[in-house]
């Protein structure tokens, strides 16, 4: 049996400001497959948040190319004076995250994002905000820090907070594309809960309980969002670190706080790729597993490392 | 990238009436792994239960032969004239089940386990039966109907009932070693909920009411069972058919009929292997994930897919 040798591998997870003009996705989508070494893994569009979210992944150079040229493709074609959704955005592509997966760590992705980062500003004139372990401030690790007033109010927060100056190209925004946040940071699971009601007050109160920010569960950002199609809302989540406050967490936190309101939890998503541990943790805990249970009595674990690559 | 072949691979799960002595465990397991082109998965003994559970998978020849030499070193070694343990048992090799896991079916597996019974029988002196998808009436497809009465009330039944006759072998009992039941199923999850009582006839009642032989959920089999060492009881749970009644129906009904009784869910664990998707149904469930979801958001899988044999 041939020894598997560790390829390095990046992903990176950037969200494009559409959702609602399938062709358009697929140009961008097609733009970033174009690069050869480049898999792509995920695309997803929700037209409430309008807004897609496509997942790739390769070597370092294959990937910054492919993000470059996606968001190129999404500067083109999104006008963001004319963009209506429920989710916050400052950028036609709006944010561009790279995230280790093997054969690199965090700290050896921050040179990548600079210099992607530059690209976008000089090439296609667009301001560029490093966010994350790419930050080159504590407060901007953070990107709802980043996209405060959204696109509308990101003119009067780079002229007046020396904080919300990008870190490359224009004092302006881009009149079409605004801005663009790129950075690196930890697998996130973008992971939403669906409410049975329609009150969006309801869907805003259980968020901000349940958010870091406003004394929730760390490694939690939480929104509440208007599903219109459906009628209903959501508290719409970012897991940022689901090592530490893995998703049964904060479904059951947001479950315990819709009680407090007589809500009940019509459903589940996860928007893109996640972990497969994430999930076993979740068996793990609801079924109380414990004595001698490990992970490797996993079948197909098992079965992969005692036959190898196949 | 290559065509992954698909290689026929069979599981074999023997369980042997020996939990306590490790020397006579390892003897077992010793002879088993010495067949090449045999994997040893798994080996779990449980001291309460006085029962060891080999997992090893492989072709089928192999799998066969390493089967016979492991029912060889248990008859060897365990004496059941001073068995004592939690669990019924009617031979020193017990049970030995073949599952099929790739690139066969459970009827294809039906001759193995007949050349494997004959072999068995004629070489060891010990009566063997046959079960599961190589039973020959549809009584003897329950391995609890061929083990009831255990090694000590076996030989009455088989002189006294035509339906507990072997199918090979001797009609009469090995003295130390009993009698072995060999044949085909499907992947079995053993799951045992760890009950926060130390009183027997509770962990009995709920075991009644969940299995499906006493009104309870169909492919289940259960018994109560006492830990002695740690002072509690479980219900001790054969999951046969896990994607028609997944483990998480069986764990919550479980919890239900503890309730009734005022006793709480200590912990639960899975003896031997489990199916990846088996735990993936349980996170799932308890996350009420719907909408978009598919396991294909999985990131190993997607990267399984798309970079093909490592």
């Amino acid at each position: 049996m041939e020894q598997a040798v560790e390829r390095v591998l990046v992903e990176c997870v950037p969200n494009f400001s559409e959702g609602r003009r399938p062709q358009v996705v697929r140009a961008i989508v097609e733009a970033i497959a174009g690069v050869s070494g480049v898999y792509l893994l995920d695309t997803e569009s929700d037209e409430d948040h309008n807004r897609s979210v496509v997942t790739f992944a390769g070597p370092v150079e294959e990937v910054l190319e492919a993000a470059f040229r996606g968001v190129r493709e999404a500067v083109r074609q999104i006008d963001l004076r004319h963009h209506q959704g429920g989710h916050p955005r400052i950028g036609a592509a709006d944010v561009v995250p790279l995230v280790p997966i093997r054969g690199v760590t965090l700290r050896d992705l921050v040179p990548a994002a600079q210099r992607l980062g530059r690209r976008i500003a000089e090439e296609l004139g667009v301001p560029v905000f490093l966010y994350g372990e790419a930050a080159t401030s504590p407060r901007r690790r953070d990107l709802s820090f980043l996209r405060r007033g959204n696109f509308e109010g990101l003119q009067e927060a780079m002229d007046t907070d020396p904080e919300r100056r990008p870190d490359f190209g224009p004092a302006a925004v881009h009149p079409s594309a605004g801005a663009t946040v790129v950075g690196v940071r930890k697998p996130l699971i973008a992971y939403n809960v669906e409410l049975a009601t329609a009150d969006l007050e309801v869907a805003r109160a259980i968020a901000r309980n349940v958010r870091e920010s406003s004394g929730g569960l760390v490694n939690v950002r939480a929104m509440g969002v208007r599903l219109e199609k459906r009628g209903t809302t959501q508290v719409s989540m970012n897991l940022v670190d689901y090592e530490k406050t893995p998703i049964y967490r904060a479904f059951e936190l947001v479950a315990a706080e819709a009680r407090r309101h007589g809500v009940a939890i019509r459903s589940s998503e996860i928007v893109g790729l996640v972990p497969e541990d994430a999930l076993l943790d979740c068996a793990e805990y609801y079924l109380q597993l414990g004595g001698t249970w490990s992970r490797r009595q996993i079948l197909e674990r098992r079965l992969n490392e005692v036959e190898g690559p196949r």
